[in-house]
Parts: structure tokens; sequence; C-alpha cells
């Protein structure tokens, strides 16, 4: 019935759009030719808008955990002090690469489905050491939909301690505001596979100025993740010390000729619309979501399965609905399944996924609540046409 | 909030698919190359099925009115006497063309929105002349969604005359059941745009023994349209008499593809689901249809406009959902517009076409229908998944 199609509603990759398709099938160029410094230099500077950075982004050929990776290794050295901040499995991770850096990591766990608050920061940051080198805390926890107030964190950061405040931004950079310097962030990373509508293969590092001066001295070992030979290439002669991944540098361009086009205030403007369409909707039929409103991410939701397990709903929406979802990870495992709403997606898509939603629970319980979750997500809709 | 998407729900041309496209970019050949009779011979005969032919179908590189043109300028002489079936904007462009080539047609006009009966179509052939060359019906009305019932109207024509019946069917091949032996066609036209999911640009013509008798005789004059050529050609080195359209016959063999692998019984099946979530869905929200159930084409849906007029609607549906839509044409225009649901299309988009007109019908009339008609629409859906 639905052809060769596929709806992919994993909270990253996501649907890469025409355009951006079309634009990475332009001639390949070789990246020490005149042409190559041009499009880095363009696509750089207009990312920092994105990033809400003060300085053209770093892009690095390679997935989003290296630019987690680049992010710890360019500044930990051995035996350093760093707090991270775990609300899920991505920070989870960020801890791990700590540790394995050979940093002492104090992990500030909060409820997985639960943002971490200012004063559990502050709070923590009280009772630990305050020769910090770093603060860890992830912008959106992919595994449990949740945004950190950022913000806030990175103020309690600078309020008590002297350390950096590196921040994890890929499921959610280009679908958020951000503001690198009043929100007091001195690293911010994203992915290129998720808000930004790209394939995955590149990853992005915004850098500031104190940043930098702590990457200059660090003396951890690296190579290909040495965020200096980054910065000095960019530097010189507006290159990268390595291959890069030029067509989805390309790609990359044309995304943001599109978040030009749209306005980025819009983008951002729409994704609360396709997070607040799908969450309304949801409860219309009263399908139990893992997170408050307040903590909730304008790019993933997460819904908690009572009756039937998270595997089954997904197999099924996959087998009649040809919809890809994401499932729980680690301790969600089998609790939870997931809708990515973010990047190249619009409330078409939500009303798509929301259908499936109430024939799947028809099929599976035989309730007939067809009609209600987009009855109540066009209504979201409508009042922000 | 709808990003760069478009949708087209025109009743033609209509929707892409990706494969088809990809399929279209392969490199260009030379036809007298050995490569092109390989392929032609393949597409042609692959299509056999989809035309209900006992006869490779014939592919001309033209658009869908000079598959009508070279049905009719193929088979009639001046002063010939034809009988024209005329129940919309097509059977009269059918008219037209014999009445250019020097015909003298009969036209059998039955009220627009309805379908020609075998009963009507027998009372009119009882009192015009004996001596018919041809009598030409339109499959799929285009211009008011009626599909006309060809098996018994080919019955009729064959029980009472010795006229050829020749059918249009450029807006349902390849959405509809059809056999060119059974029900007695002589000669079937369509073309790439419809509901065979290609770019226009392609007109087929499938020919029986009969009709090619009839053509070989015919003295009219004629040349790019003439099929003789395309018949000889294709018999002596499966080749075109003219340069064909090479990558959208690449194309046709995708969505020869396409149909072998949902299998065209399912194809046939899944344009009646669509017709029938688009019908229930608008009578559940009270909007009126210009056609019977009996008489509506599984391709495409005219519906009537009261309050508003059509091209207001349109512009709405268009300005705020980025949907296309076909409008009222000839004597219908500004009372109707048509919904064009074939090809590659799914139940999703009919829930996304129908989600749009509830939406529109909050803003034009302040009512509040939303979910109606989707409750209805997936309701469909699931009777038949």
């Amino acid at each position: 019935m639905l052809l060769d199609q596929q709806y992919l509603f994993a909270p990253g990759p996501t649907p890469v759009p025409d355009r951006v398709k079309h634009a990475m099938n332009q001639p390949m160029i070789a990246h020490r030719s005149p042409e190559f410094p041009k499009l880095l230099e363009e696509v750089s500077t207009r990312l920092m808008p994105v990033f809400g950075s003060q300085h053209p982004v770093t892009i690095l050929a390679s997935s989003g955990t290296s630019a987690l990776e680049a992010a710890a290794a360019n500044v930990i050295e051995e035996n350093d002090h760093v707090v991270v901040i775990i609300a899920g499995a991505f920070g989870d991770r960020f801890a791990s690469i700590c540790e394995t850096l050979g940093a002492h990591v104090h992990r500030l766990n909060v409820e997985w489905g639960k943002a971490c608050t200012p004063e559990q920061l502050e709070d923590f940051l009280r009772s630990n050491p305050k020769n910090l080198k770093a603060v860890f805390a992830t912008y959106c926890e992919t595994s449990t939909g949740v945004v950190n107030p950022i913000r806030e964190l990175g103020h309690v950061t600078k309020r008590l301690t002297d350390a950096l405040f590196i921040v994890d931004g890929v499921s959610c950079i280009g679908a958020v505001p951000v503001d690198m310097k009043e929100w007091k962030i001195d690293i911010l990373v994203s992915g290129s596979q998720k808000a930004l509508m790209l394939p995955p293969g590149l990853a992005f590092v915004a850098v500031n100025d104190t940043a930098k001066e702590v990457i200059r001295n660090c003396k951890a070992k690296r190579f290909y993740l040495d965020l200096n030979h980054y910065l000095s290439s960019y530097e010189n002669d507006k290159s990268t010390p390595f291959t890069p991944a030029v067509s989805l540098i390309y790609g990359a361009q044309e995304v943001c000729n599109m978040f030009e086009e749209e306005g980025f205030e819009n983008v951002i403007n729409r994704h609360q619309v396709l997070k607040t369409m799908v969450r309304e909707g949801l409860k219309a039929i009263e399908v139990p979501l893992l997170t408050s409103d307040e903590d909730a991410s304008p790019t993933v939701t997460a819904v908690r399965t009572i009756d039937e397990p998270s595997k089954q709903i997904k197999k099924l929406l996959k087998d009649k609905f040809a919809i890809t979802l994401g499932g729980g990870q680690k301790k969600l495992k089998g609790e939870i399944f997931r809708i990515g709403h973010m990047g190249y997606c619009t409330p078409f898509d939500v009303l798509k996924v929301l259908a499936s939603i109430e024939m799947t629970i028809k099929i599976l319980e035989g309730k007939n609540v067809m009609g209600i979750a987009l009855k109540r997500a066009e209504e979201v809709w409508m009042e922000n046409v």
C-alpha cells in the first residue's frame, strides 16, 4: 500500500532534502585547489548563527561522537578533574570518553527523563573539588528527549568554577536557540545527521577564545582530532589539515541556504510547533510521555509504553506503515520508543506519525482513537499558521 | 512551516518516484546502437499486462494528446462517420481531433459528472448511421473524475456496428484493470505522466490486429504520428522510426519493476483504497462530491464547491499547505476542484490532502471538522490493511 516509501522518524539520521542531495552531487573538487578554501570559509562562517558562535565553526570529516571526543581530548590531561552531567545515554557517553582520557570524572546523575536543574549543578559543584578542568553538559539528551537548561547551567558553572563549559549539541543544534557568549559556553559540538538535515559524516566544533587558549596549551596526545591542526589550518589558508568530506560540505552550504530562506527564527519556531503537535496529539489519545512539557526537547519525543513492549510497537509501525522510530537505550530499553521530529520535518510529517500510532493502537488493542490525535495536532498547527 | 516541500495532487502530472528519477539518470545511449532495441523490446513487452494488450505497446516521444491524435489520425479518412462519447473536456477534445481530421462526428453528450451507460450508447448507435469507422470513448474522464464502463461500451459497439472501438486511457491506465481482447478495445492510448508515475513526454498506443489492418490501409496523410512507421520499425528491428525519448523509457523500465514488485493486482487495489479513503473522508465532513460512488474514478475525485469559489480554495491549499490540486475545466470552471490520487500515491498522501481540506474549512468558514475526515479515512485504510 506504501510502495517503496520509507518514513524516517528516528532521532537521527533524519531525512535529507532533495536540494541538499543535489548540492552534494556537484562535481568533486580537490581540497588543495583554490575552490575549497572559499567553500570552507563560506560554510564555516554561515554556520556561526546556527551555533551561536563568535567564530567560524570547525568542520571535521567524522561523525558526532568524534566531536564529543575532540571537545574532551583537546582540553583534558591525565588526572584532570571534570564534572559530567548525566541525564541519559549520551551524558554517560561523554563521561566514558573523559574516563578513557584519564580524567577523574565526577558524575552528576540526574533521573533519566528529567533535565538537570541549575540548583542540582550548584549543589554538586559546591560539594566537589574546585580545581575542575571542565563541566560537560548535553543540550538535548537524545536518549530521553530532554533539553537541559544550558544557559542557566553555564552561568552556574562560571559563577562557581574556573572550568570550561563544554556542551554536546548533537541532536538539537539547527533547531534550537543558542548563544555561546551569553550562555557561557566554551565549546559546542554537533553532528551533521540530525537537525542539520545532512547525511552522517561531519562533526562540528565551535570554540571560543578561552577554549582556544586551553586547547593550545593542552599536552595530551592526539592526531586526527587535534583541534590545533584544524584551527591553525583554517587561520593560515582557510583549509583543513586532513582530507575534508567535500560533498557533505557542499550539502552544508545548501542547508545554510535553506536556513536563511526560511529564516533561522522560523526554523526554531517550526520545531516548537512540531514538538507541541506531537505531545498534544499523543496526550489526546492518552499515550504517556516520558518527560514534562518544560523539559521536553523540540527535536525528539520519548513515549512510554505500558502494555506492549516498545519493540513490538516499533516493529508494527515499521511493517505496516514503513515508519522508523528510535527505541529505548540502556536502562530505558523496552520501556520507551522515541520519535524524531527535527530537520527536514514538517507538520504533515507529524500527522503521518500520529495517524500511524492511532492505527497501531487499533491493531494492538482494538481501541478506536482514530482522528483524535490528528484533530488535536491540526488545532495546534492552526494556532501557529 | 513546510520548508521547500510541494505536494502534487493534480490529476497529472503526478509525483515521480526517486528510483524512477535515478533510472532516468542512467548514461545516455544512442538509439541506433545495439542497446536501445533491447530496452525498447523489454519495456514494450512488460507494459502489455498494464494495457491489457496482446501485443507490445507502441511508445511515442510526445505527450498524451498526441496519442489521442495518433489513434484517430491513423484510422479516420475524410468524411468518415465516427461516434464520440463526450462526458467531459477530454471526450470533447477527442471529438475536436476527429473534426480536425475531416470526420463527421456524432457527439453522444453525457451529463458532465456521470458515466455513459451501455443503454445510452445502444440508443445512440441505433439512431445513427451504421457505417461508422470508429466509436471513441474515454476510460477515465479526467475533467469530472468519472470512469466509463468500457467493457460494456465495447461490447455494445461490437454488437451493433463494425466500427473500431478506440479508448482514451490517459488518466487511468496503470491504476485500473483493462483487457483489450475481452473488452473489445481495438486501440487503447495513454500518456506517461499520470498513473504511470513518469514525467510527461511519452505517449503509449496499444493496437490489436483489427486496428493494425485498418491503420495499414488508411489513406490519410500524416508523418510523425503515422503508426505504420512505428509498427514496422518495431517489427523490423525493435526500434523507433524517429528519435525516442530514451531517458523516459529508462524511467518506464523502472516503473515496470515497481509494478511487478508491488504486483499489478495490488496496484489496482491500492487505487481503489485511495479512492474510497478520499470519498468517505470528504463525505464525513459533508464536502459534496460531483460523482456517484459507482461512476467515480479510482484516480481522480471531483469536489463540488458551494460557498467559496474553487479558485479561492485552491489558492489557500497552495499558499498554506503547498498542495496543488486541479481546477474545474470548461463548463465546470469555478464549480469544482479535483484531487488526483494516482501513481506514486499512498494512503498517507490521502491523509495529507484531507487534513489540508479540514484546516482550509476552518480558515474559510470557522467550522471545526478537524480529525473527522481523517478518522474515516483511517478506518477505510484499516479495513484494507
